[in-house]
C-alpha cells in the first residue's frame, strides 16, 4: 500500500492550492492561539469554540460561555480573557465551555473545516499530534496560521518539526516540506533564540508577553490531541 | 536617513500582501525563465518580451520575433525554442527580438508591472542584481515565481542569497527574509545536491534537462541587469 502524503500550507492565503477533502488538517498558530487551546483543554476546559468574529464571541458569552478575545496581540475589552496560555489554565475554568476569537488562528481553523478531521497542533503537543496523524493514516496538510496572511517563522518551524516526526510514514512532493524540515533541523537546538528574531516575537515582546512565548515553545508538555467536533474543539477520545 | 526595506514574496499568490508602488521588484524563476532571460541578454539578444499567453507569443512571432514557448517544462510546438538557457545563447540570436511565455516566470513578471522598476534576477547575475538594487536605494520586493502558485526551493534559495548580499544596506520585518537567508546559508555549499531533492528538479530531470539545471545554479556567470522597459526586457544601461 502506498504511503499517505504530507503537505505544508504556509499561509491561509495559499489554502486553495491544497486539497482538504478526505484529509487530516493540522492547524497551528504557535504564538499563541493553538498553544492556548492545547494548554486549556489539557488542563480541564471542557470545550473551546473557535469563532471568526468578536460578534459571534459575544453571542456565545451571552449564553454562558467564558469569552477569550484577542486582536493584534491584545486582549479585547468585554471578554473574560485574552490570548495568554496561562489564562487558559486557571482552575476555575475546569469543565467550562470557552469561546475564542483571535487575529489569525481561529480564522485558519474556520477555513480548514472541509477536511476529514481538523487537529490542533502546537509544540506543546507535538508528539501526540504526530502519533495521531500517523494512526489516522490519511493524507495530511499542515496549515500555518501566519500573521494576517503573511508567513511567519514560528508556525513554519512547527510544521518542520512535525514533518520530521512523520518521516518514513508519509511521502511528500512539496518543496515547503523540505525547506521547513531543514530550517527546523538547523534551529531546533535554540528555538527560543531564533524565534526571538522573528517579527511576531518582536510584536508580542512589546506587549510584555515574553513568558507566554517561552511557554509556547516547550515541546511535548501535554499529551492531548484537540480535534474539531462540530463547532467545538475537544480532546480526542481515541488518541 | 533610514535604510530601505527588503521583503520576499514566496509565491505570486501572495503578491497582494506586498506593496509594489514606488519599489524595486526583483522577479526570479531560477528553473528556468529568468535564468534564460539573463543568459540570452548577456550573450547578445536585443530584447525579450515576456507575455502571459501562447496566443500573444504567436502574434509577436507573426511580426518577426523569435518565439520561445514553454508549458509544464516542455517546449511548445510551433515556437522556435523552449525554455533552455543554451537555446537562448545561440549566435544567430544576436541582435534579435525574442518573445517568451512560460508556465510561471512570465506570469510573475506581468503581475509585478506596477513596481517602480522590475529587475530580472537569477543566480547567474546575483551580484549584479545586488549592486543594482543597492544603488537604486528603494524598498525592494523579491518575487519568487514558484510553480503554479506553490512555493519552490530554488526560487526561495535565490531570494535568500540576494538578501544576504543586501545585509547592512536594507532592513527587514518579514520572517521570510530570516528563513530564506538561513536556508541559503545552510545549503549554499552544495546548492546542486539540495536542489536535486526539489520537486521541480525531479520534474525537469524526467524531461532530460539536467545540464540546464547545473547551468542555472552557476553564480555570477554574467554581469548584466535585465530590466523591464515598457513591454520589453533589456539590459539596463546604467548598471
Amino acid at each position: 500500500m502506498s504511503k499517505p502524503v504530507v503537505e505544508i500550507c504556509l499561509s491561509p492565503e495559499l489554502l486553495h492550492l491544497h486539497g482538504l477533502t478526505g484529509r487530516t488538517v493540522v492547524v497551528t498558530d504557535i504564538l499563541r492561539a493553538t498553544s492556548c487551546i492545547v494548554a486549556g483543554l489539557a488542563t480541564g476546559i471542557a470545550s473551546i469554540t473557535p469563532v471568526a468574529s468578536l460578534e459571534e464571541g459575544r453571542t456565545l458569552m451571552a449564553q454562558g460561555y467564558i469569552g477569550a478575545g484577542e486582536r493584534d496581540g491584545k486582549p479585547v475589552e468585554g471578554f473574560h480573557m485574552g490570548n495568554s496560555p496561562f489564562s487558559y489554565m486557571k482552575p476555575h475554568l475546569k469543565g467550562k465551555k470557552v469561546v475564542t476569537t483571535t487575529t489569525n488562528g481561529t480564522q485558519a481553523i474556520q477555513k480548514s473545516r472541509t477536511a476529514a478531521q481538523v487537529v490542533i497542533g502546537a509544540f506543546l503537543n507535538l508528539s501526540a499530534v504526530a502519533s495521531h496523524v500517523k494512526a489516522a493514516n490519511r493524507d495530511v496538510v499542515i496549515v500555518c496560521a501566519g500573521w494576517k496572511g503573511k508567513i511567519n517563522l514560528e508556525d513554519t518551524l512547527f510544521a518542520g518539526a512535525l514533518v520530521r516526526k512523520l518521516e518514513g510514514f508519509f511521502v511528500w512532493e512539496d518543496d515547503v516540506v523540505l525547506a521547513a524540515s531543514e530550517l527546523y533541523a538547523n534551529m531546533r537546538m535554540d528555538l527560543h533564540a531564533h524565534i526571538s528574531r522573528s517579527s511576531h516575537y518582536q510584536r508580542l515582546a512589546k506587549l510584555g508577553v515574553k513568558e507566554d512565548i517561552r511557554f509556547c515553545l516547550e515541546i511535548d508538555r501535554f499529551d492531548v490531541v484537540p480535534v474539531l467536533a462540530g463547532d467545538e474543539i475537544v480532546v480526542n477520545k481515541f488518541s
